[in-house]
């Protein structure tokens, strides 16, 4: 048999949008000039995916999950594991992992729950407050600006403690008291945790620096979404193929990494709005030579409508189907899937759970052409399906799944 | 009330296609001359059937489950049970069936996995190796050419064991170890049943006669797809309705026997491509004055797929055409369900994880009208299903379904 067809399963975060009055009603992707995007809408399998179930608002997180194939009711522990993992961290199955936040505390009282968004790295603080309290050991790790994770590994533990983080400013920071009985053994071994770093971080050179300057302390870690690491197969193992990804923000690399993928290197990609695009492109093209499988987050279209920003949304579309007018070539050797993770509202700045365009194009298919790659024309198909069934129609319009059955 | 509608499920198996370079990109279906059928689907509530989930790549046995409304996940054993009740084998809830080969071996290792594709029947060679180890009675049954399937009743019998046949020639057999500890008895027999039933086949007239004439030796039987019978539920019992089958193929004759369906005789049913569609058709009219509900399987169209064939598909699908024009007539007596089974692509010979076109055809409803009785054009309607589905809508377009709730 000929050589099968690779996969590319292009996300755009956020993709999915509402209708704004900017664009008299029409929604970014409508009003954006996308003739790379459009033309493929064309000649694909077009259609609407709900990244979960219908209606149901996912996260970045659950639908990435959803739309691997690992079943989030299974699976999705917490944002903490993923936000961890994004960090660098080496998460193991079993280790309970906690969003962080450097915060600035008078007294007992959370002033800023992000200490002034600090610019300057916090990684020497998160180095300082990264020790052993009996048998389990904690470490933190720094994201950018106030962003941090915690990471707890020894036996007995449980992700059934409450967030410290009060989750507004003004109010007090909570203790990491347990909701169940299994957390007792985690809740006391954090509070203990939490003194200690509040002494450390109290008299931390980094801090009497911030101090000098006239700026806010990040004198406390803020702990929330407590999860604990789920066992996930390895991706290439599951499907039987090599897979790398190409992806900027740290929680969706985090996943990727958990399931075994393979980072391809892209120079200049950042997960903002000025990611490098046509760098991520050509990768892709370079990449299925290597890989039978490329996994891409291309963040910036999240990042438009959370700020509530339309236009920019827009401009990141047609800048992103720009840089894909190579891809189109690729039908031949592969099956590029382009949908998003999610809708994101920027109308509100919120997630919604309204269904995302979808196309899997390549040659040789039973089309559902649809006029224009949008949730509007894309609906016109009738094609939908669920996140959780995206790689097996991936996997099958190239030929790569085995039958069930005889 | 008035007499409620018979159900005609009509089921052409394999029936969804790809594009074809020899028809300008268009499927068998797309290109072929089927004005019966093209009709009915504008008069129908038309569509596209996901056979289990959208992008599951079924065989003919998930499939048929699936769509008569028995859950595969649950009821899907293996397809040893379905082939030894296509031979015509008593099968019940608890016995072990293998597909089985008729092979040549030298010494441990086999050299033909078919024996030569023996033309002659092997129901003698069967027979000759039926026979009881302890308390297990292991019954063989031959099927065309080379197949067989071999059936074991005994308690405490388990489908944990491996596969005898090595799946290439120029292999040793395997021994029919256990995968699981719960294997073991059936193990221990299958193993004692070999040793006995080879030096019965090396001696055997048949073997003799195949040496004489200078042919391939049919002196070891091949295990493969171990699998336990499954329990399931009486068609007519679970539906409320004196059910009936036309199908020639053994697997699936075999499921519609072990749900409890009673065969319509059709003269000159052969399950190949020169298949009575007259008869079969001629059947059906007759047949729903008789049953409420009837299932017809035509194979022909796999047939052609599987070799490739996309003319010959094109042109079985014209008879088939052909001979449905009487069908219409039925209408008001009946509802007729057009559907495959699974797709199968005519490019490269294998089963497909495409939906099946399906049309709904009765009056009284409100239609889904597709242009014609194709892929492309049933996808356009917008209107979708899971084959688990299939049985409920038929049921309740007939008003046969029970309402769930007051």
């Amino acid at each position: 048999m000929s050589k099968k067809k690779a996969i590319v399963l292009i996300i755009m975060d956020g993709l999915g949008d509402r209708p704004s009055s900017k664009f008299n009603g029409k929604t970014p992707m409508e009003s954006a000039y996308m003739p790379n995007m459009n033309k493929m809408a064309r000649n694909s399998i077009s259609g609407l995916m709900h990244p979960f179930r219908e209606g149901v608002v996912c996260g970045s997180d659950t639908s990435h999950l959803s739309i691997l194939g690992y079943d989030p009711e299974k699976y999705y522990t917490g944002r903490g594991p993923f936000e961890a993992l994004g960090l660098g961290m080496k998460v193991e199955p079993g280790d309970i992992a906690f969003r962080a936040n450097y915060a600035t505390r008078e007294g007992k009282t959370i002033t800023d729950r992000r200490a002034g968004r600090i610019e300057k790295s916090t990684s020497q603080l998160s180095r300082g407050i990264s020790f052993k309290v009996d048998d389990v050991e904690i470490q933190v790790a720094s994201g950018v600006e106030h962003r941090a994770a915690l990471l707890m590994k020894g036996s007995g533990l449980s992700d059934k403690v409450k967030d410290t983080d009060p989750h507004e400013a003004g109010k007090p920071y909570n203790d990491p008291d347990f909701v169940h009985e299994e957390g007792r053994k985690t809740s006391y071994i954090l509070k203990n945790y939490m003194e200690r770093a509040r002494i450390i971080l109290d008299s931390h050179p980094f801090n009497e620096e911030l101090k000098k300057n006239g700026k806010l302390q990040a004198n406390e870690l803020l702990l929330r979404g407590a999860g604990m690491a789920p066992r996930l197969e390895n991706f290439g193992k599951k499907y039987g193929m090599k897979a790398g990804y190409i992806i900027g923000i740290p929680m969706i690399k985090g996943l990727a990494e958990m399931i075994g993928m393979e980072r391809i290197n892209v120079e200049g990609m950042t997960g903002s709005v000025n990611t490098n695009y046509r760098g991520k492109i050509k990768a892709i093209a370079d990449g299925i030579e290597k890989y039978e499988f490329i996994l891409v987050n291309i963040k910036a279209t999240d990042v438009a409508a959370h700020d509530r920003d339309p236009v920019l949304k827009r401009e990141v579309m047609e800048r992103i189907d720009e840089a894909m007018e190579p891809l189109s070539a690729l039908k031949d050797r592969a099956l590029l899937v382009f949908t998003g993770d999610h809708s994101t509202s920027s109308v509100s700045g919120e997630h919604t759970g309204d269904p995302v365009p979808i196309m899997f194009y390549t040659d040789g298919i039973n089309k559902r052409e649809s006029e224009s790659f949008n949730e509007k024309s894309c609906g016109k198909t009738g094609f939908s399906l669920r996140g959780q069934n995206v790689m097996d129609y991936a996997l099958q319009i190239s030929e790569r799944l085995e039958k069930y059955g005889a």
